[in-house]
């Protein structure tokens, strides 16, 4: 059984699924890194698999799996050449089998759910997360219930609710409404899978390991990463600690976490220097999936992009949409907003001369553009009108 | 350079981008096979590099790549418990880079447009082509138009438009437009990149390769496939004449296409021993990609089902959306209908006992449901309203 630390109070607890968060302090438990080498599995074929000393599962087990991980790395020559940027790859999470990097955290906490014997689970969320752990409740035969906030929209839900969820909106404080779930889940025997859950952020550190696979054992410069509860950005940073308590690398990337302007609470005290963030009343950013107003895992954030010498930044709006188009316009990929929040930093970072022509810098793409069609400006596309008659001659216009 | 075949006329061409149909017959050209043992490169990470022997390509350019292939195969095996089937895998197609198959042939079919000097391709289609060569388009920095039929919504054309793709409606009778824009092609040097096109079906191969690999070279005794224009199985069972020629294997899996009732010209064909399909007036399937009324492969599918030894079915629209929700219920899968109707032969071949349960069977899902969210009936989802204050209390009678 892995043990369970707080990293402020430095304390470590027995596993309880229904308690996740510090007694003491109330901030987010996690796993506590085991202290011996760890080995690589390097002839398995799948990505969990070759990583499984570092997880809290003694097995991957075939029938809970959807095929997450082994995302593909991809360099941006086209947006490079451009804008004249130092060296940029990206981390297609998008291609997670739900559609965002949210996959690979579920996969592991529902290895979790079904060691331990648990019925059901839940999760408090309106977007990548809620689809994510309903398919896999799905694919693992597990009860599943998503709490929503009352404005939902139906339409939104429905690719969680295909899956047989059940979808409950709730009237009501939302932030409240992820404190109040891990209550009625105690009372329940429910286990909620939220946002940071311990054994998501396990399953995020496969992200990093894979990026240290795919860059050779050698590291990127810089990793930026969209920030919204935090639980993703602490699990690519506890990997990084993993990997340097193993003597794999010496230093670390400098993380680079990005969070819009409207809900950029962590950002704003990592500016101040200070080390609890301030919840704000009301989030109002085009980036919903990081859209956040009060982050649980804020303050760990704080304290580890502090010890890992890395940042938190904030971009406006227009900023992160015109990210968003310029990824799809000069290499073809079609992201959420909140992923395009990375390439937002990056410029804004260049702006601010903070990166140097010989950098490697990688953005994480968390979610597929797909998922929210309807934030697209129609406005920017073409879209012209002929007939099969005059095809030949609208065309040959076209092109003169 | 590679030769081109007719494999009706059994005559041999050099190619010519612009003339990618038989002078005499009017049926799809095909890549002509090589003749020597190809190497398999096993020491290379992308799918493509390791099958660039059986590809007619000369490298595969990482600019171009979008990270297609390499999709997972997974067990279904709560399904199979649940409606005694024999074993079922799924090659999970949806996860390639803009969500279906179509990826693996846009990323060969550019590639040969590059090699070619191309500066504008093109394609008539209003779904996961159009989306598909509008990326790869963008990821190459070529031009691109996307021919569709005047009815098509714009919000459809969105996530083709995204990419900065020309996107063109022409008033007058769909089927037409495919030997229309290949008209247009010609005069104005558009490479257009449609449905049979063969480096598009060269690319379809490498699934096959892919399956021979996971399958650990031996090969399921069923693999089902949706069909439309019949590009995709085509290629399918292109690879595995190549993999016997290779005398990789000695015998053929059984493969079963499959097309909706209200869309089956080339089922039909084939239930009356025809070797020429005739297509219908108005094809009226809820499974759009295979909605198809005149597939300008459906004769080469005919010759090569038979000589595989294989068979083309038909099944209701009703016994597809059934289908579509059982592989969501069950497997956390959520696939497009045309991907379901595998599922619904399956479950056809099973009710008729032509199955035994011994078999492996495999079935294709080749385009994500995120695609075509419409097309849910809502009606069966639970979606519940309550408060924080009685959430305790609505959860707690629901798990009673």
């Amino acid at each position: 059984m892995k043990q369970m630390e707080c990293v402020f109070c430095q304390k470590t607890y027995s596993l309880d699924l229904f308690n996740l968060f510090c007694p003491e302090c109330r901030e987010p438990l996690l796993v506590k890194s085991p202290g011996q080498l760890l080995p690589v599995h390097s002839e398995k074929k799948s990505s969990l698999e070759r990583h499984l000393g570092f997880l809290p599962s003694d097995e991957i087990i075939p029938g809970i799996s959807l095929g997450e991980g082994s995302t593909p790395l991809l360099k941006l020559n086209r947006l490079m050449d451009q804008f004249n940027l130092p060296e940029i790859y990206i981390k297609n999470e998008m291609l997670n089998p739900t559609g965002s990097f949210k996959d690979r955290g579920t996969v592991i906490a529902v290895h979790k759910a079904v060691s331990m014997g648990i019925k059901t689970i839940g999760t408090v969320s309106t977007g990548n997360m809620a689809v994510s752990t309903a398919a896999y409740g799905a694919r693992a035969g597990i009860k599943t219930l998503v709490l929503v906030s009352e404005e939902t929209s139906d339409e939104k839900l429905y690719s969680a609710a295909v899956h047989g969820a059940i979808l409950i909106k709730v009237k009501g404080d939302y932030g409240e409404l992820f404190y109040k779930s891990l209550e009625t889940g105690r009372k329940n025997h429910i286990y909620f899978i939220n946002s940071t859950d311990p054994f998501r952020i396990e399953g995020y550190k496969v992200t990093a390991f894979e990026l240290f696979d795919q860059f050779k054992e050698k590291i990127p410069t810089h990793i930026f990463v969209p920030v919204s509860s935090g639980g993703h950005i602490i699990g690519l940073m506890k990997a990084f600690k993993e990997l340097k308590k193993r003597h794999k690398i010496d230093k670390y990337p400098a993380f680079i976490g990005v969070q819009p302007e409207k809900a950029s609470p962590i950002a704003e005290a990592f500016l101040k220097g200070e080390s609890k963030y301030t919840r704000i009343k009301k989030a109002g950013s085009v980036a919903q999936s990081i859209n956040n107003p009060a982050p649980p895992g804020g303050n760990l954030v704080l304290k580890m992009i502090k010890e890992l010498n890395g940042q938190i930044i904030k971009v406006p709006d227009s900023e992160i949409l015109r990210a968003q188009s310029l990824l799809a316009l000069y290499e073809g990929l079609f992201c959420l907003p909140a992923s395009a929040a990375t390439l937002a930093g990056l410029f804004r970072l260049k702006r601010e001369k903070k990166l140097d022509p010989q950098d490697q810098t990688v953005l994480i793409l968390t979610g597929a553009g797909i998922k929210n069609i309807k934030i697209l400006d129609s406005s920017k596309m073409v879209i012209l009108q002929t007939s099969l008659k005059k095809l030949d001659h609208t065309i040959s216009s076209l092109l003169r």
